[in-house]
């Protein structure tokens, strides 16, 4: 293929940015099973309806429109930020020497520091379009809280962010960054939910996770008169509104006569691999193209390569319907030991049922290897990687490292879903040596795996 | 004019980058004064090879080449970060109800989140050129020693960073930032040098100033072998490193048809306004064009609106030679009350030259409207200002707003130095109200100006 000299950042016209979303569901063979209520009938969109706003209650369960427009108002905010950058990461393929051509999506350019933002914006607008009052949330490492935040703000939404507790000590900057958008932070778990108030009864040092946090904020919403409740990653509708990652990244691709060979994405929910994937998971379904699709999850928390592919809550408080996924059962606590985000124990059903057909892989890797690759590729292209971010930076050098080997000049695709400015406490570990790995044990998996819920007609 | 309709960003291509810094002494109808060494007389290059290494000595004194290349090894490393993107702030006219069109350039799209880079990179790679093995310099709010820290990394040289204590305390994270890319950083004043002994002696408790940071990086330089000094700012070789600013802003408006009447940048060494300013002060020079500059800076260390125009040290200690510029006194001790950097005594002697002669106005601001106004831009415009920054945000919204009021469609133009991710500990006080201003009384600069050095036939 002739490929046109890249610069080292690509930024489409904000006149080229996609003005539709499109639905990864609507092309798949095989669609995801059916999210199901605790009686195990399939959801209805109006079963959602507690709990999510309508129009987003709709898109979760719409598996038939494959573009969906994006609304006037959130392209307005998508033009502040966006279309993000495609960057070609010149010197860090001089660094390995590799015959590879390294692209990265580059999603950090906001106030929230994340891809998180786009669909935070979109969630917004639809909850203020419906007449809320406000809506509630959960945040881990803080991104997601940040950029609902600001968000809300924008539609002058009210917010209640529930913080895994051991993040928002962790990260009290995440929680001033939110306040700053006039967000109210209450670390999970809590006293302001009967949930919060069980777990604490029965271990009053839990540190939290982001299951807890889901089932705080949950019940906050489902009590509260005018709110609702949103979430970052791990839906379907989350993975509609990333697309727009993946759809920015086909037109520049196109404009330099590239096409991925390897897509690496970092993977907790799924909401940015969901995203950068989808047009090219698209051709690969309907065998237009073949593209490997990697998954890059922490081993501390290894939801596709050591999970199970069973119906599991989406949250610890078992209050929200079952979804079949890929999950570490929702009772798992991933160590506080891991530095960044991907702690979530599920992963987005549609990527669950993707790689489970195949259509993708996944590694884990651990931390400390993480952080090296991160550093790394700080110095060579100026940008101070999230630790989520950094895991897919890891794979993608190790593809390139074999390309190498190979003498392969295979075009690598990663997404780098954001900046590390609140991770500096991970950072400083690092320099002193002091980061150690964790990965869970087999006997840690089979305790948390044991507490499935049995569906009848289902292998759990 | 015809105006082309503005996207919210825009970026130029790598290609369009100039190649060429400007130098802005080169087109002044009277120079600055000559820098005087402590006898009274001027300073030539030679003599400032202990401190500088050769290339950059040179710069600084070159008052006659307009237009320096830019060296391949430079270009290479702007094209990773740069251009930078020239914004139109729709969302905060919209807001502030005004005719006018504000555009602003933003520098903060790099790991350290500021335009200090575009210094940092030309100055490491000139050392190393020149064989060095390592450099020394100080830093206050730590961008500029973040900056350095990338560079230095980048180019294979040690560093050595003195950090102003009250803001090594203030931000940890700064210091692992530095340290990161390998930096040392020495909280300053500190027991590595004599001047940092004897301020130490006198006061115990000295919370450190740029003055007394810079004294002691100079100490270190000009007695460790193979070691020079660098600084971020101030210094006109600096100036003509960020030149690249208002060269990029200058095309960039250029494809859109305009022109600004008015550039607003915020003021501490100077830095970023002497960058972002010079082409189109060279316009207003040469009588092409007439545009208003107006420098922002700090209530609390207000050098152009109420120091004097004077020669003085440029550092605390004494040790540097004299320029001539808008000072305090070089014994003047900023308040730790302020929440950012602009934190200097003195400002660029070419700027002061300007000034001086009428090419500039200058506003002092606070910090608690200051942070207002950052915390609107954060909310329309999706990025987090750094304090410094903010000064800049502050005046260009007033003069929107006088716009509005007299129903000119002026267009304004403001330099956005830089990120505020560092700088959340600030956002926090204003937050809680607990943020407060300072002033310093007119004793106050009475007392550190009457330190001044006597000069033959000087009026100081």
């Amino acid at each position: 293929m002739t490929t046109n000299k890249a610069p080292h950042r690509l930024y489409l016209h904000e006149n080229e940015m996609p003005t539709r979303w499109y639905n990864l569901r609507a092309g798949m063979k095989e669609l995801p099973d059916p999210m199901l209520l605790p009686d195990g009938t399939p959801a209805q969109e109006e079963h959602l309806y507690p709990v999510f706003c309508k129009a987003l209650a709709h898109q979760e369960l719409d598996d038939e429109t494959e573009f969906v427009d994006i609304p006037d108002e959130v392209l307005d905010i998508y033009k502040v930020y966006r279309p993000a950058p495609l960057c070609r990461a010149y010197d860090l393929e001089n660094y390995l020497e590799t015959p590879a051509r390294i692209y990265y999506k580059f999603e950090g350019n906001n106030t929230s520091g994340s891809h998180k933002l786009n669909s935070a914006v979109a969630q917004a607008y639809y909850a203020k379009a419906e007449g809320l009052k406000g809506i509630t949330t959960e945040t881990g490492a803080g991104q997601w809280g940040t950029a609902l935040a600001e968000a809300a703000k924008y539609f002058g939404l009210d917010l209640i962010v529930y913080m895994v507790k051991v993040s928002a000590e962790q990260k009290p900057f995440r929680k001033i960054m939110m306040e700053t958008f006039d967000a109210s932070v209450v670390a999970s778990p809590s006293d302001t939910t009967n949930v919060g108030r069980a777990i604490l009864e029965a271990d009053p040092s839990n540190s939290g996770s982001l299951g807890t946090a889901i089932s705080e904020a949950v019940e906050t919403a489902v009590t509260t008169e005018g709110y609702r409740y949103v979430l970052g990653s791990v839906l379907n509708q989350v993975l509609l509104h990333q697309s727009i990652i993946g759809l920015e990244t086909e037109i520049a691709l196109e404009r330099l006569g590239e096409y991925p060979d390897v897509i690496v994405g970092c993977a907790g929910g799924g909401s940015n691999l969901g995203g950068l994937i989808a047009p090219f998971m698209r051709d690969k379904i309907a065998g237009k193209r073949d593209v490997r699709i990697v998954a890059s999850e922490p081993a501390s928390c290894p939801s596709l390569t050591r999970g199970r592919y069973a119906y599991d809550f989406c949250d610890t408080g078992k209050t929200t319907p079952l979804a079949r996924m890929y999950t570490l059962g929702c009772g798992f606590k991933p160590s506080a030991n891991h530095a960044g985000g991907l702690r979530y124990h599920g992963m987005s059903p549609i990527l669950s049922k993707l790689y489970h057909d195949g259509y993708m892989e996944a590694v884990a890797v651990e931390q400390s290897v993480v952080f090296e690759a991160a550093k790394l590729f700080a110095r060579l292209e100026t940008i101070l990687p999230a630790p989520e971010s950094s895991h897919a930076i890891k794979v993608a050098i190790d593809e390139a490292v074999r390309c190498r080997e190979s003498g392969e000049e295979k075009t690598i695709l990663f997404g780098l879903t954001g900046t590390g400015y609140f991770d500096l406490n991970a950072y400083d570990q690092h320099n002193k040596g002091t980061m150690s790995d964790y990965v869970p044990t087999d006997e840690d998996l089979e305790r948390s795996l044991s507490g499935l819920p049995p569906i009848a007609g289902v292998s759990q």
